[in-house]
């Protein structure tokens, strides 16, 4: 049985101060934690609850079988899938972007969904990593975390100023700017470097601009048409610059 | 000042039940707002209210300003922006797919973010309308109008079983499916008829797909990566597909 104080414990990382505190987060859901158990990379799981009935046989010494009562106390999900890990948040060091891979920068997204479907994308397209500023919304928010579907386990995330990243990079440094850039229609993209992509209301902060060469944007077919949402954006960059790499997966 | 019976009025259609009964839905947001009353399309505004210190001049018949507290007695939104309209639901009738135009259809899509937010790629993509099954979110859901951010003014949708819509249509039918397609890296697009998305879980619905004769997918870069989320694959669709116009814009 759960202790009253155990379950408070668990509950206290859905806040960011008790998650800062403790280096520590809530990965939830069969299907990223059984990959997790899989292919752990740097995650360490610290302890591990799994409900009586959960389907797959599991290896960790740290597994702790509890009732659906219990489970529904600890998750932070409407409906809880049967699987909670509480987890070590890794120490990645920072690392700079390497030649012939592509990589993505996220200057101030505060939307955990927006931050997660990216991530997504990341997984998809085979980045080797996303640089986040340090305002950017934090990858180990529950919403951030379970938006991310797993891709949290497999892309790196740095968070760090993006000024110097940008301003040392050897690599091709692109933006997407909703105004003032080339169109990536008619345009020569490289196929590695750094995506930039902006906040949400505001963009790329304008301390960055200068220090982005290649400034480029989706132009719209509809006049008087909204501005794109950063994670759709970002899925047409990730899409468009893949194209152009010499093999392309079938 | 605003009667209590008339504040329970309006956020009463925060629920399905008193949109489908009345059939009236809320527009909140200033920008939002000042695009309704610009062009307001098939769309007629039943009772507007502004905040007293709303900036702009409004042209309106139906305009009550409101002080901030009454604001937030009606609005619907955590942080209100000082504008909300109670609009009635057009009646749209069903346009038939037409050739050179590009459409969307959208099967069982459940989360109104996705929703909203493929409604404004559509715009962007300039599509000429989006079909949705009847079991979709609905569109008048506060959530997906939010999340249009002023889509919803420009892109008819239109509920619709898809099944005789996809066997009737002339025009090219296509569809994003996760395996057993071709794909759209290496396959001929058209740049006109009707793209098929799938529900958020289980993609597209098993009676649809006899009716999808080209079924494409976009293949993932990492073994192992996650699915991509709908919109994100919607845009890449929607950015693929229009780069094959015979003339793009710049």
């Amino acid at each position: 049985m759960l202790s009253k104080a155990k379950i408070q414990y668990i509950k206290a990382l859905e806040q960011k101060k008790f998650r800062q505190e403790r280096q520590e987060f809530i990965l939830e859901g069969r299907k990223m934690v059984l990959e997790l158990l899989k292919a752990p990379g740097p995650f360490r799981i610290k302890e591990l609850y799994l409900q009586e009935d959960f389907p797959e046989p599991v290896q960790s010494s740290v597994a702790v079988y509890i009732s659906a009562k219990e489970m529904e106390r600890i998750s932070l999900q409407s409906t809880p899938s049967g699987a909670l890990a509480v987890v070590e948040i890794p120490k990645v060091p920072l690392a700079p972007p390497r030649k012939d891979n592509l990589y993505l920068a996220l200057d101030g997204i505060r939307d955990p969904g927006n931050f997660g479907t990216i991530l997504r994308l990341a997984d998809w397209f085979d980045l080797a990593a996303v640089y986040a500023s340090p305002d950017c919304v934090e990858l180990y928010n529950p919403k951030t975390v379970q938006s991310t579907m797993g891709a949290i386990l497999r892309v790196p995330v740095h968070y760090t100023p993006l000024a110097p990243l940008l301003k040392n990079c050897t690599l091709p440094v692109t933006g997407s700017v909703l105004q003032g850039g080339s169109s990536i229609n008619t345009t020569f993209l490289p196929c590695d470097g750094i995506i930039v992509l902006g906040n949400e209301s505001n963009g790329i902060s304008p301390e960055l601009l200068d220090h982005i060469p290649l400034k480029l944007y989706i132009p719209p077919y509809r006049e008087g048409s909204e501005s794109l949402n950063v994670a759709t954006a970002a899925a047409i960059f990730c899409a468009v610059f893949r194209r152009n790499l010499p093999s392309l997966p079938r």
